[in-house]
């Protein structure tokens, strides 16, 4: 028997772990490889035959996995790109070297481009090598999956986050805005999802052009009813002509800053210099709604987990490559929301980004669509169970590649 | 037999309404008053005779109360000065017309001076009325609690955040460094608590003069030793001159920032502009750290509820006013920590700030010693059982101040 080896690249999540955990546990159920090896930083490390054993770490390890955030065998920004033949030949040679029969690449769009070109290559030059990919993103925006491991999470924090802050901000007279930023370059599922709190009025995002003078009178509107406004901003909001509304000038009028901060500092700024509000309060979620697993998605917890136990099993099938695995959504026996797992050609799943939908957008930044809400609600149910540690802290693993 | 009445001030917190709560079910449990009565926006609402009956709200709501953040009753900013007889005359008349035997004030340093005030105007003009404070900021800078209200939660959330994000940034190789700002004008409890993480590099304080050069030299030893760069610094860091960091204009060299942030992001692009680390993340805690009722302390909790109870209990005894309750430190039979409940005069609660002792933080920035350690340890342990929505969010209370 041969061994298997896993990957994570790409922004880091919540989950992420979750589907590394479930790899090593599923092996650990069906000894299929006869070692699970991890690469450290990615394919970067890979080439540098930078690998962990994990074949046999302890089942309390693989739990509290599931509960470590962030990429616990470190993450690259590294991309193969199929012109670059030595990349390839040395990757074989590490892959050759540790007996490697299934590698496992755990990340967003790229890395199941990765996944594709890796496949091909090893078809191309004889190689017995195979290739599968485990979906995962903050941003949402991959096709086909219905959505992907650590966004739902994300969504519930930013959701939870949303509605606490929202509630402190109402406690206060004085005219104000309240603006929070959520990540989203060019996906605004983040910033859309935060419509769920039931208390955000206005939303912008980067699918919609933002249109700045529409924008303030629907400010001054909420702020002539009810003296406050909430608004939500994903990072990559821009206008007709791609400015980046983080860029911080306003098109079309003599005001330009020099912002060091995001999208949200920016529009509190236009907001208060267009004299709409007296002042705002910005909130930006940076990173901590991707690694904040203390706000986890019970489905999100379970899927991530399960995508790597259903990976494991696909690759026992040894035709299986050049494939991945993702979630469609399906529904149980009452009806109510259920996971299907399906896998198809990483092809289908490397080239295109998944916008949200313009249609599930109210006109007027007015917020989300009731189908959008049908879609958000099932992702931020539930609450995991998870292991606290006397500290008052949650328990992690100490990451593989700190180690 | 008269009324209570109990409003809220200053800036809200995860647990302000935990106190409310407790006041409200005191007063079930023992019906003292006929009424309990909730000025809306604090001393604002009260002068306008906006009052809420709270007296007979359900089990239900009372145990939801202790799970929603911010100030249920609304807040306000506006401090009653003693030279403002009208206030004072308007505010008596208001609370002789609803009968009020006491009132409650929750709030920080500020409101306990203005028990004290109310409390002295009506034993000067010899009304009957009396005074009862109890305390909670999240800036944790009063004396003479040990510590109060409020603060403990948000030492625990921002701990939350301060390992989720630090695991985040060890995930990646490149050279970088990790800002997280916390709240924090003068007072640093709240970033030093974050060291509880164990991932803290360096810390800045507003106590402690901040020295560009030598924090720099600092951060240059972390680049240089492993790539990365941990900081935490509060709002309110400022030079020895007085200079916010926040200003974002390095003292001594030609860089003069138009920082539209806080100190965090000037903080980044110091380091940046310096050629120490060629780029940096921020997270700004914000608002977040002090309503994420979802990352609440047991504590906490605890305590805030029981400051409630324990002042109604108080109040019982008709010659209690100008006072506060508040927590000490104490042991239990096994030696563990254990909130004591002491009252004291509100004016020494009233004029007082506690700074972060410096003998508490390590030089060089370099976090906080065994004896703040054994500080905070207690404070963020536990996580209170909480009630979550079929939504994925936690339940709450509709605020009063908006229905």
């Amino acid at each position: 028997m041969g061994n298997c080896l896993i990957a994570q690249s790409g922004g880091p999540t919540a989950v992420i772990n979750g589907s590394l955990a479930g790899v090593i546990r599923a092996n650990q159920l069906n000894k299929k490889f006869d070692k699970v090896l991890g690469g450290i930083h990615g394919i970067e490390g890979v080439l540098q035959n930078k690998l962990f054993d994990l074949t046999n770490i302890s089942a309390d390890e693989v739990n509290l996995l599931r509960q470590t955030p962030s990429s616990a065998l470190g993450t690259c920004r590294y991309k193969l790109k199929r012109d670059q033949a030595e990349d390839f030949e040395t990757l074989n040679k590490v892959l050759q070297e540790n007996n490697v029969d299934v590698m496992f690449y755990v990340g967003g769009n790229d890395s199941m481009d990765t996944v594709d070109a890796l496949s091909e290559w090893a078809a191309k030059h004889g190689s017995n090598t195979r290739f599968v990919g485990i979906p995962k993103t903050v941003d949402n925006d991959l096709v086909p999956p219905d959505h992907c491991p650590g966004f739902p999470s994300a969504a519930k924090f930013a959701n939870l986050v949303t509605r606490a802050t929202a509630f402190d901000y109402d406690a206060y007279t004085r005219p104000e805005v309240f603006v929070l930023e959520t990540m989203g370059r060019d996906a605004g599922w983040l910033a859309a999802s935060c419509c769920m709190s039931g208390v955000v009025d206005l939303l912008v995002l980067p699918e919609i052009a933002f249109d700045k003078q529409a924008f303030l009178n629907e400010v001054q509107k909420h702020m002539d009813e009810k003296n406050s406004c909430y608004i939500v901003i994903s990072e990559g909001a821009r206008d007709a002509e791609g400015n980046y509304v983080a860029a911080g000038e306003s098109a079309n009028d003599g005001f330009a800053h020099a912002v060091l901060g995001g999208a949200g500092l920016a529009l509190k700024q236009m907001i208060v210099d267009a004299g709409v509000a007296p002042r705002g309060v910005v909130q930006d979620l940076s990173r901590a709604a991707r690694s904040s697993n203390f706000a986890m998605s019970k489905v999100d917890y379970d899927e991530a987990y399960e995508l790597g136990l259903s990976a494991h099993m696909h690759a026992c099938d040894e035709s299986f490559t050049a494939k991945v695995v993702g979630v469609k959504r399906g529904e149980n026996a009452n009806g109510e929301y259920a996971a299907e797992i399906f896998t198809d050609d990483a092809s289908k799943f490397a080239n295109f980004v998944k916008a949200f939908p313009t249609d599930w957008a109210k006109a007027n930044y007015a917020g989300i669509t009731s189908e959008a809400e049908d879609y958000f609600a099932p992702l931020i149910k539930g609450e995991p169970k998870l292991e606290w540690g006397d500290d008052g802290l949650l328990k992690m693993v100490k990451p593989f590649n700190l180690r």
